[in-house]
Formats: C-alpha cells, sequence, structure tokens
C-alpha cells in the first residue's frame, strides 16, 4: 500500500486535531483512528469516526428493561445476555465510519450488504487510480473440484507465473486504453491537445474488475456484526476476509466486551438443528447412533461432526 | 417537564464529562449536550450522542465526485447543490441520538418513520411514571368540519373544562387500577404484601394512550432531515410538531449550513406539478388563466395559488 | 370475533374473484385467501395477497448459483442448504400481504419490527370500532417472581374477577368517554347536534390500549421468518404469540419445504457458544464436566442443558 | 439482445402457464408478463411476477384514512392526492419483479438504490456469458467541458472507430484470458485437460467493466418509483436510462392511474425553492427581477429558469 503525498498530509492533519467533547470517548479507538492499515496489496482501511461504545450499547438496554434489569450486576453480564437472545436494538446504538480501499470484484460483493451508508469515488466524474490487485502467489489457488464457490489447492510454478502474467498484462492494457481514450492521464496530464476524450461514464467500462475503487462505508455496531460473521467466516472469499479481519480488530478496540460476546456466541459458536439436536442427545446418552438413523443427509451429517470435533465419525 | 432527583444527577454528571478526541466536534451542539428540552407538558428531547458535521458532508461528497468537485469553490456551495439535486448519500454521513419523553399517541405516529434505530422504555419489564399528556387549552381544538385529519377551532368555556376533566380523570384513574392491579404503585412501595399482581405484560393494557412513554432514537441527517419535513410542517399534528420544532432547532447547532439549505430547499420550498408549471408560466405571461383551463382540480388550484401567496385567485 | 355485514359481504366478493394469471400460485393458499381467521378474542388474521412460492426461492438460488446448482438434485436439498447457510436473499423474492385486527399493545411490540410495509387504520381521520381485547381465564397470570418479563401462575378467583372487571369497566368508560369528547358514536350518530366535538386526533389519547386497531402488512418470505422466529417463541409475549401462531400455518400452506426446513433449523434448532460446545464436546466423549470448569454462567449453562434435555443436570 | 434456445424455451414454457387465482391480475401486464423487452445490445427486462395493481393503494389509503375517504370520490382522485401530499406507505402495496440482463458498470450504479430484494448471477460459482456491452455511435459522447458528470458531443469518424476497436478489442481479450486461466471456455469445454484451472471467485477479477451480468430485481411500487424518478431523469447516464424508460412502460401497463400521478407530479413537476418562489411571485407580479436581487447562485437562477421555459432570462 502507497500513499501518495497528499493522503498522508491529510491524514496527519487528521490526526493532530485535538478536541474537547462531552460524549464518550474511547482511547483505543483514537491511537488508530484515521490510520490506514494495509489489505492486500494496494488495499486500507481506515476508521475516520465512531460514535458511542459498550456503555452506550448497556445504556440503551437499561432503558429499555428500566428497572428490570438491576439485577444483572455487570455490563459484561448484560452484554452476554443481549447477545445470547439475539436483542438486537441496543448493538444499533452505536455506529462507525471507515474509509475502505478495495478492488471492484469485492466492492460488488460488499455492497449486499444493504444497511450501510456509502459514499464511492465516482469514475463518471474522476479518473480512477492507476492500481490493480494481483494475489500473491500463496492465494493463487485452483477451481476446487468439489465445491463450486470454493478454492483447491494452491497453482505453482509456471503456471502461477503465466496466471499473474496475464493479469497484469491485462489490467495495464486495458488502463493505457482507458487513458488513450480519455485523452487524459491519471495524473491529469492531456495525451493530445488536438484531441477530445471519451466521456468518463463511458471510458470507466473499460477498466479491469480488479481495479481498486475507495469509499466511506458507516454502519451501526449490529450491521457490522452481521457483516462480519459472513465475511471473516472461513467461506468467504479470501480477499474480502482479508478486509473482515483487520475490521474485527478495530471492533476488539472500540467495544472489547461486545466483541469477546460476539466471539463467544456468534464467530466460535454453532447452531444445530431439531434432527440434530437428537442426534448429539444419542452421543451424549452413548446411544449408537449412525447417519441412516439420522434423518440427516451426508453434508449434514459432516458438517454436524465437525462442529464438535468428531472426525472419527466423518463420512 | 420535572426531572427525578436521579435523572437530574445523571444529566449533571454526563455534562461534567471532558474528553479528548481526533473526532470532529460541534461546540455549538456540545453546549447543549444532554439538556433536557421541554416539549409538552412532560415530555422532553434530550442530544445525547452525535457524529460529524457540516464538514463530513462535504467530505463524503467529495469522495464521491473526486477531483470533479473542485469547481464548487465552497462547503455551503457544495452542499446547496447536493440538496438541490437530491444527492442523499452525503447526509447519511453524519449521526445524531436522542432521548425523547414523548406520550404513546405521539410515539405511534413517530415510530412509522422505520428508518432509524430505537430502544423503547419497556412496560413489560417495568412500571410505566404516572404521567400523561393533557392539552393546554390553546390546544384544545375541534374537529374540523372540511378537512378529516384537520381541527377546527379552539373549544372554550364549559366544552373546554369538560374535555379535560373527562381526559383527566379517566387517565388518574386507569393508572390507579393498573398499580391496583399490578399490587404494585409506580414508586415500587407493593399495596397488598398477601396478594399477587398481575403480569406487567397484561397490566400495561389498561393504561391510556396519552401515558408517556420514553425512548431513545438514533438516525442519520438525511432521515432526520425527511423526519423533520413532514413532522414540523402545518399539516401534522401540533403534538408531534412541538416535537419537530424543538429538534430542528438542534439540527440549526448542529449543521448550520445543512440547515440553511434544507430550510431554502425543502421547507420553504414548493413542488409544482406538470399541469401547474403550464399554469404559473401563463401567470408570468401575463396571460388569462382559469382553474377550468388549467386541468387541476379544485383542490390543486388552491394549493397552487397558495404556494405563491395568490390569494385574489383561490375560489 | 364478530365480523360486520359489510366485512363478510366484502369477504365473499374477493373470494368469488376468479381471475387467470401466468404467474405461479399456490392452490392450498388460495384456499384460504381474503378469510378471517380468528385470534384472541376480537382480532383476525387474513392473507389478502402474496407473490411466488417455493419455486421461487429456488429460481432465485439458480439464477445466483448458475450452473454451481445443478449437483444439487432437488429443490428441497437446495431449499434447506440455503436455510442452514443463511442465505438470506432467495427468501426475499417471496411476499405476502395479510389484513389484521390487533389490540393496539400488541401493535406497538409488532411494529418494531421494520423491516415490512404497513397501512393502519388511522384514529386521526376515523373512529376505532368499540372493542377491546380482554384476556381469557387460562391467560391471566401473576408476574413471574423470577423472570423480569415473565408471567408466573395464573391468577384465579375473585383476584381474576376483580382483574376483569377493572379492564373492562375501564376501557368501556375510556371508550364512551372518548364518544362523548367526539361528540359522536362509533356508529356516526351524533351525541348533541347544537354541540362541536373534540378533534379526533386528540380524542383518541383517552383510549385504553388494549383497543383493537387494524392495518395491512406486507412482508417478504426472510422477514416473515425472521418475525415468526422471534415471535412464535415461547419467550414471546402470549397474546403476540397467538397471531405468530396462525400465521404460521399460513406459512406451512404458502411454501410448504421452506416451511419444514425453517422449523427444522431455526424454530427447532439450537446455537451453541464457543464455550458451550467445548461442554457438549466432553459430554460425548463422556468426561466430567461441571459448571464451574466450564466458563458457563449458571443461566447460560442450564439453557444448554435444557436445550439438549440434560435435565439432571440443570442447578 | 440473443437469447439462448435454453432461454427462450423457458420464457415459452412460463408464458404457456394458465393458473386460476382470486387475487388481483392485470390483464395488460400479463400480455408481457416473461417477455424480454431489449435494451442496449445485449440486455434485457422481463417482468417475471408481480402483486397488486391500482386498486391495491387504494385499498391501503382507505383502511388507513378509514371513512375519511369517503369524500374523495374516485380511485384517480385518491391517487392523485396520495402521490401530491407525498403519502407513502399505500405505495409500497404493490410489488414487481424483474429479471434483468445488463453490463456490470451499470450494475454498479443501479444497486446503490438500497430497498430493493436482488439475486445477481455469481461469477464465483459460474462463467459468466461472452457478451459485452458496446456503445452504438450515437451514443459514443466526448466528456463535457463544463460538466463533471455529462457527455458533451457525439464522437466520429477516426476517433469513434479507434474507441470502439479499443473496447472491442480489450473485451475479447480479457475473456480469452479469463478462459485461460478457468482452463475452461464459457460453453463447458475444457482446453487443457492436463492442466488445473483459476478459481472461478479469482479469475473473473480480469473481466472488464462491460461485461454482461443479470439479476432478479424486486421492489415496491414506491422504490421503483424512487429510482425511475432518478434514473429516467436526463441527468442520469444513458446507459442506466434505456433500462428505466423500459421500466417505465411496464409501469404503465401494470398501474395506469398510479404513472398518470407519477409523470405528472414526479417526473414532469419541478421543486421551487423559497428563494425561488419570490422569484416567481415577482415574476407573475410583473415586478422587475434579477439575478442580483434573487440571492440566487447563477445556477440556480438558470435552473429555475429553464423549469419555467423562461428562455430569454438565462444568463
Amino acid at each position: 500500500m502507497k500513499l501518495t503525498p497528499e493522503q498522508l498530509k491529510e491524514i496527519k492533519e487528521q490526526q493532530l486535531q485535538s478536541n474537547t467533547t462531552k460524549r464518550v470517548t474511547v482511547p483505543e479507538l483514537e491511537k488508530i483512528l484515521f490510520d490506514a492499515l494495509p489489505v492486500l496489496d494496494h488495499g486500507f482501511i481506515r476508521v475516520v469516526d465512531y460514535m458511542g461504545d459498550d456503555t452506550s450499547v448497556v445504556q440503551a438496554a437499561r432503558v429499555s428493561y428500566g428497572k428490570g434489569t438491576k439485577k444483572v450486576s455487570t455490563d459484561a453480564g448484560l452484554i452476554k445476555y443481549l447477545m445470547r437472545h439475539w436483542h438486537s436494538t441496543p448493538f444499533e446504538m452505536c455506529e462507525i465510519k471507515y474509509h475502505i480501499k478495495l478492488p471492484i470484484f469485492i466492492a460488488r460483493q460488499w455492497i449486499r450488504h444493504r444497511t450501510a451508508n456509502v459514499n464511492e469515488y465516482s469514475a463518471r466524474y474522476s479518473i480512477l487510480d492507476k492500481e490493480f490487485y494481483l494475489p500473491n502467489s500463496e492465494h493463487l489457488a485452483a477451481q476446487s473440484q468439489n465445491n463450486r464457490q470454493g478454492r483447491g489447492d494452491v497453482i505453482e510454478g509456471e503456471k502461477a507465473k503465466q496466471v499473474l502474467d496475464l493479469l497484469k498484462g491485462d489490467a495495464e492494457q486495458t488502463y493505457k486504453n482507458y487513458e488513450l481514450m480519455l485523452n487524459e492521464r491519471y495524473d491529469g496530464s492531456v495525451i493530445d491537445e488536438n484531441a477530445v476524450g471519451l466521456a468518463r461514464e463511458l471510458a470507466r467500462m473499460n477498466l479491469t474488475l480488479n481495479t481498486y475503487t475507495q469509499w466511506y462505508w458507516k454502519t451501526d455496531l449490529l450491521n457490522l456484526m452481521n457483516f462480519l460473521r459472513l465475511r471473516a467466516d472461513r467461506h468467504a472469499q479470501y480477499e474480502i476476509r482479508a478486509y473482515a479481519d483487520v475490521m474485527l480488530e478495530t471492533v476488539k478496540k472500540w467495544v472489547p466486551i461486545t466483541f469477546d460476546a460476539f466471539m463467544d456466541y456468534r464467530v466460535g459458536g454453532t447452531e444445530v438443528s431439531a434432527k440434530g439436536k437428537e442426534v448429539i442427545k444419542k452421543l451424549i446418552n452413548g446411544d449408537n447412533i449412525n447417519i441412516d438413523q439420522s434423518e440427516l443427509s451426508k453434508r449434514e451429517w459432516n458438517e454436524l461432526m465437525e462442529a464438535f470435533d468428531l472426525k472419527d465419525k466423518l463420512i
């Protein structure tokens, strides 16, 4: 990740701000506020604003349950209770805003989470940066043979080199032709003083999907956790997971108590279906139980056995 | 509006906080932060948290339009442009959280604005305060004869006294019986040590709709303006308008440039239909135009004439 | 539940419609279309429109996963897979619209589910029906002593009679005074020809929260299931659960395959936290494990043991 | 637009369905149900399902306003009233589902409208079709010199040929390399039996933004109109406007009364700011008024004059 001198200057200026407020503040998060945390080869995540902390969740819950919450003596106990019982609204009382640089094909996955506010850099108005994502060798994976959406083994040697050459070559060529059509280079210089350029809103269609874009993305803590539960999961595509993992670190600094409950109940937890419960009950009871008696499909059976580390029962 | 000693103490404590932050702050809004601004007889509005200011709107717009916004030289010019052309997403970058005390029948109107986060005091868990709304005499209006949703003349004299007596008497009686069923008074004291109380989630059904409730209500600046455009309008019921008017004052302190654009383009502006435009064009042109030539209904005609202060053309 | 002659006539007319369409239809649901299914003493649920069926879920999933879904051979298998892995968008492709009559205090709980479209009967414009909810004796429960939001034992005998008398008396009196203030009875007749009535938007505040209201409520299948998961749950208040239970029956007729998957994975399933998984693993393994070694709170421990029917391990 | 034999067969089968329903149906819309209406060079719009019609809007409004709506004698009058006064919820009672094929860079604009349900063809699972958008010559416009987001004159002659050659050449080359990396052609045939292919979720990043994708897109009538107001507008990019224009035709068939009100009040109407109203009032009055006295910016002044066809007052 390389920041331009203008960006570095802006970040420095933002970080030099020191304002006084009666609002709650989170010193751990303030320490990294505005920092560009690197992701992938040219991407970044920056926390640029936030509202509330763990106590805001508690405060909202206590207004809801009033005197009824007196029995839950600690904030941590209350937050765990809320998480366990899917009480969602108190977590909506905290808000965070990120500035994110990411490849367009990842932006297209990301935006499917609709409950967020977004302002994206517009290639109708401006020229996109000359930056595109190229996987490093350990993430250059073959198509999985048994899972349509997954990755198989890492591709190595000549084949890997060929793939990277193709990706790099096509991205560079399409970007060069983007400039040619625009009659303008990414630094603003004109190519041919006597020619006109194609409209930006048209020229952009020539770019490849690994071109980087950027946006401001603002959401509340509940929806952020919904996003992270799906995107920090091992089934998520590596490239979006790389962003989710960095965001998890920011959540940990921002709302440490909520983060712990989230990791315990959501990320680290598992769901068991009605039929799956019957299987587990029998296993606890020491009864003999196999897939045929379970009414589970093979895939369900294996997912259940994996969730509880019963590797010898995989079929 | 009477606050309990506990509430006064909590407000005092919140206002004594002084934290350091790198985030943008709004000194004018900080001055009234946590204050209980009175509304109606027992209600209030408190700003309890916020995120962003006018510069956050500008910053988001500039990331969207990139170098394309350089021509709009001032923040105010850019914000006015955004407002005029219904560019909505930059206004979503600011967030505000209110603590509000309001009668239940107003809360029912309010909640129809779905794009906000809410934590309401729950009468399933706790006993509601013994406070109910009684209109003061100038707002005690008769049903309008020509407008199904409107108010007519103010009711005065004996009839007014009768109405207020009925409202007060019924609210007090139903509240007394609420306590009786609960076997518990609003201050937590037990009525009959040897009896059991009805479940709170049931007993609450005996309360009248003018009983006060309270909630935390959090929304972004765009949705707040949508709310205020409808609820600070003269067609809105007086009781919700009273809240909207106080909130308008808080928006003015928070984002003064956005507030000005909002008042000019939304609150003070008007919409003219395609057919209405033809009428206005003819009027400017000095042509003779009457309702029959206009294709407008009587109601539309009058609304148009009123919007442009053409009182002599009302029919 | 008593329907007015007008309502019965309207339902009859709607049910006599017979139109031809190229859209998918669901004969089982058509059979009860427009029927007023009774809930509580005066409430009802009517399915008044719908769009899509189980095949619409499958069709949407197949456009998403393209040729990738060929391996999942059956519709039921695909729907189960989607449910298990929280693939939400295919379930959003079905839509349903209900006409519902319900007490106001239940409507207030209900409306907290924001992702639905609502048109409620407005007491600003019209006079509310003279109908209010009175629990029947088996649902007249005392406040639970150990659970702030729950119900305890059923109240019986004199105490029960007293409660019902209070509820009935107050509802009737406040309604009578509502009419008096309006100077108009619920049937539209004027009380005093020489007097004016209070504005409807004001008079309604005198009604108690068990007064019935009605609305059209439209939502997609995903959000409907989210609603039902919370409201058909045994922790939900009985009065809203009564509605959820009837709606579950309509879902079963509408999308039977999705319904089965929903019952298996959501309603009948359970979630196990990361710490809870360790406990279950030890139990399966036959290891000795007690609460002190588990890092679970007493409440968590008991919830886990209950989920797997390990009643002898409750503490 | 070329449909595959499979698609033509599926459409034919869907159109042969003939089901009986008690739901409201719209014969004019049924006529084009499932038809692939062509847009751009390879795109299409298909209406694949719908719920409700103009009477559903009226029915919802009448439940809200109850007996209060009796005075508005006609459905058209009521719908016009709702549109004029921004009563939004009755329009949410109708729902429509489209199947749309569109270039990715347009899909990225489109998806910014968040209040819709979407299932997009996933290039993680499947290989994208070998189809990309190439503007026809009349839409090949130069960048506007005075409007950052607009188009200027049409590009012609050699320059036009050069642009089209670049777009076509790059799209074909990147698609060829996409197949090479996948080791699989778009028709499913394998390129090198002895080689492995790159994971689909990675290979897709090599495609250009004019590649076509497709999705199911479902929304309610209110949000559809919000979309169309912005995207059928002359400020919208031509390529998305082409879709919006076709959708407008489907709305006209579906809900003709709502369509008329929408065209009159939204599409054909204009907004006038508080300051703009003062200018119009003076113009009607025959007073002298120029920009300096108006407090309007030059841009605002010109927009106002254009809205009312006062071309001689443009500055």
